[in-house]
């Protein structure tokens, strides 16, 4: 069995921003040297996730409206009395997951016509990491 | 190691339909000769999802129309200006996620009393397909 | 390849509760004496989910109180007619996932500083399980 682990270190300029990750996990996965097996793409952190979509800069825009409609910003949340003042930060990183596994066939990573994956990142301005583990042969 | 990869394709009636996959799964898995493993089952188009629940009749259309409260059709996306008509769907394919992993333990899908996988579509009538990934002993 | 496969049972004494499930995911994980490898955490239920968040009392609470806002008890769902009470449940498990993976690093599990991972319970007060399947070397 081969592992490859891989951490990426994103600091946005913004405070939330959709980052194409796709060719960096390509690249992760031609290093692994496996040809059959599973590649786990997490955030390592609560208030920032990874999803598979479009590259498409209209829906970027449609999902972060749509984000912030279901999970707004600037409410009084519980946790705000931490002193933080992310908690739709954390409520978005919960309602599209922060975590995906593409699977790794014939050597590629094994995507649909239209499938790239994106880090999400909700609260930014400041170093935040994601883990990449490929697991095969 | 043993890996076994199979695609499914689906060309749904309807626009948006919800179809039982747990059986084509179970064959999936006994092709696959595993006995300990994961099973990963992921949509492999960005307007559609794969998802665990209920096979009830009454929960699927509770399932259909609540995600039509969250991420409606005939909103005027951003996304649309590329001529496409689909942004709900990517929404909801993003609100329940595009895949889950089933543990296989003892040659068999490792489900609890009422979970059944679901391939759900939300913009079909045409060629879609999903894999199945299943690396194991 | 090593395989660990062990079951938690839960029996809530609320309808609605968040156990945080870390230390017993550090233990399967010391017990599997994988090295390197992935471990997913996957509710048998289809009215409980596996989260991983902040181990925050005051987010617990927003997160309880968006759950409900987004999917919520006492609407009079189509799946009522079979005599339930739970759709709502079914719903809030859909919007936050019923499973994560968490990979495993020099023999630890690779969290990020303030990743906890929790059993979400919203249809309790029974016998309920999750699966923890560690897959590694």
């Amino acid at each position: 069995m081969k592992f490859h682990t891989k951490y990426l270190t994103f600091n946005t300029k913004r405070h939330r921003e959709y980052i194409n990750i796709t060719s960096e996990l390509e690249e992760a996965s031609a290093e692994s040297g496996v040809k059959e097996g599973l590649c786990l793409v997490s955030a390592m952190h609560i208030t920032a996730s990874v999803y598979v979509n479009d590259a498409e800069p209209g829906l970027i825009g449609d999902i972060d409206e749509w984000l912030e409609k279901l999970a707004p910003e600037g409410i009084d949340y519980r946790h705000h009395r931490t002193g933080e003042t992310n908690g739709d930060a954390h409520l978005k990183n919960l309602l599209i997951h922060h975590q995906v596994i593409v699977p790794i066939t014939n050597g590629s990573l094994d995507f649909g016509p239209w499938q790239q994956v994106y880090y999400a990142e909700f609260d930014g301005q400041r170093k935040k990491r994601i883990v990449i583990k490929i697991m095969g042969e």
